[in-house]
């Protein structure tokens, strides 16, 4: 194994060689990844750090989770928007808890440590928060490119972002960490943890950032979203949304998820290995193959003819399905709507709930209405 | 008196009309100034806001004197210097006593309030400094001239120097000033101080400031540069020093220290009368007189002639003395280092202990060496 299976899908692994000194030092490394708890499900996006942090576990490391329960506590970092959840001691306590029993499909908890960062940022008092500050200049921080575009944009920052960076920085030098996990997105993040850990005489820690998994609305797959797969969601949930994805994700998710190559042939086949995977991890074979029955039975019996109709989109994105449904079958839009409430319309063999669905969803795929009707939608 | 007399001398009362509106409340206002307590001295320069705190007691409203203790304690803002002494808790103390002995030389000690800033910075939480930061812009800060001139440059502003115009704002929050005092140079902290106190609640204080004092030297009065009169020094002392200033100073002193503009005739009276004032304010008229006095058997003894010869100052700035000595009245320039070490040498009647000495002073002024011998020294 080694450190190609730790650093498997990585994006950075900076700087060059730290983790191989991290590596040579013969004790159990100490690998942070900080967590969301504002949002109720774990996703299997989030799952894609958590496997790395489970390579590392696997050969004799800790994991550190850190739940930022001081900033969530705090509410929004811009405050801008009234969009992220103040939460209370309890609820943070409970979703932490949630978060780590969801996780747990993929990491060990007896490897896995689980910190709350008000255990130190709540004790720093302004002389220990200037020293922190003192670490980092002004321009390091507008440097990134999400300041840097706001403030060459004009737009107004707020001295507390600045802050932000810092603490989770700090959290590295609270819990000793020697390689912090993140999305590519948290690139800076993780590097200025190094900065501030220097400073604090600390050995600083590798940055290691992943790929976000896409999801089958072409966009990152985020619990806010709406466009996930839970870690622990219901087994027959689990294989439907895995079916759902479109051939062009099939290598992405077999990589990121699997840590495989997908294989050769009928992506329908390829995509039912990947969904059968999600749910033995999850739920184990049994449940597994209780989902793909299900899955079999209900959402695929009356299986779409190999040769149907095309039907060509309408402009625009999102698309208004009843429209679709009225000019391919030739029913009224309230009909079609009547029908969408039922759960009697499908597209890529999945129920659709809602009216206006995203275009890269539906370019591609098999809409049905009913038993019997069925076009191929183009794009 | 009223406003006129409140705003005397000041360069900004900002915003328009909010001092107006304050004073139309009926109560005691309170006046902030912060103070330095690093340096052993008040001058004459630091006695000019505190003039305008007097004026204010007068008419029954409260002075606020705000010792930075704990940016004191904590040191250095920029972490540039090692220059800005860390004092202890009870250097701080006596140091803010003695600031107030010698302020009292102005202000009335009975309508006075010390307060130190450690009193409400210590007890912040990183919470706080949170809720702190969001009232302010990075961008409102980095326009100030001081920040603006560095990040242009590219040079390093710490983010921990963010935090200290926002630390004296918080200052304002903390006692409810109605009116912060300073010099020019702090407008913008004064105006900061108006924006978080808004963001807090309060009605934001009136930000008032003056102008700095010049001293002989042509620089700034400061302690840190030796070039001031102390408002507690011996009263001979300060009687020198006062006619040492240069004519062209008269009107500001006037002005500013005296606060009436200069009579008509013959500079040198102005000079006494002025240096009459500064001693009196301290020490009273008998002190005042006896330092006159003094100043006049001691340093003006052997009085100039009223005709002598102008002797022109060699190029650049500062002014070599010895070789000055040495062309005007043919001494070697041992000979001429030989008599400022036994104080045998005066410009504009004040003995000269340094070698070089900035050009600004000796334009003008009767170089005199011994007792006999002197030229007026001419640019």
């Amino acid at each position: 194994m080694g450190i190609a299976e730790l650093t498997r899908n990585a994006v950075h692994v900076l700087p060059d060689g730290a983790l191989e000194k991290k590596l040579a030092l013969g004790r159990p490394l100490r690998v942070k990844l900080g967590i969301d708890v504002t949002a109720p499900d774990v996703t299997l996006g989030n799952g894609i750090p958590l496997q790395r942090m489970a390579a590392f576990q696997r050969e004799g490391h800790i994991g550190v989770l850190i739940v930022g329960d001081y900033t969530t506590r705090i509410g929004d970092p811009s405050g801008r928007s009234a969009a992220r959840p103040i939460l209370s001691a309890e609820e943070i306590e409970r979703n932490a808890k949630r978060f780590v029993d969801q996780a747990s499909t993929i990491i060990d908890p007896e490897r896995t440590e689980v910190r709350f960062n008000g255990e130190w940022l709540a004790g720093l008092d302004f002389a220990e928060i200037l020293r922190l500050t003192r670490t980092t200049t002004v321009a390091q921080i507008l440097e990134r490119d999400d300041f840097a575009n706001r403030y060459a944009a004009g737009a107004p920052i707020s001295v507390s972002e600045l802050l932000y960076p810092l603490m989770q920085a700090y959290d590295s030098v609270a819990v000793e960490a020697d390689v912090e996990l993140g999305g590519t997105d948290q690139l800076y993040n993780l590097l200025a943890g190094r900065d501030v850990m220097d400073a604090y005489g600390l050995d600083p820690q590798v940055a290691l950032t992943v790929e976000y998994l896409v999801s089958w609305d072409g966009a990152g797959m985020s619990a806010s979203r709406g466009n996930y797969i839970g870690l622990e969601e219901a087994p027959e949930e689990q294989f439907g949304k895995a079916m759902r994805i479109p051939d062009s994700l099939l290598e992405q998710w077999y990589r990121l998820v699997m840590e495989e190559p997908p294989p050769e042939g009928d992506p329908l086949d390829a995509k039912l290995a990947l969904a059968r995977f999600v749910v033995t991890r999850a739920h184990g074979a049994a449940a597994a193959r209780a989902a793909e029955e299900h899955f079999t039975r209900v959402v695929r019996e009356g299986r779409a003819p190999d040769e149907m109709r095309e039907h060509a989109l309408p402009a625009g994105d999102p698309v208004h399905l009843p429209v679709v449904l009225a000019d391919a079958f030739g029913l009224s839009t309230s009909e079609a709507r009547r029908l969408i409430a039922q759960g009697g319309v499908k597209v890529a063999d999945v129920p659709v709930s809602g009216l206006d669905l995203p275009r890269v969803s539906l370019a591609g795929a098999v809409l049905r209405a009913g038993k019997r009707r069925f076009v191929r939608l183009t794009d």
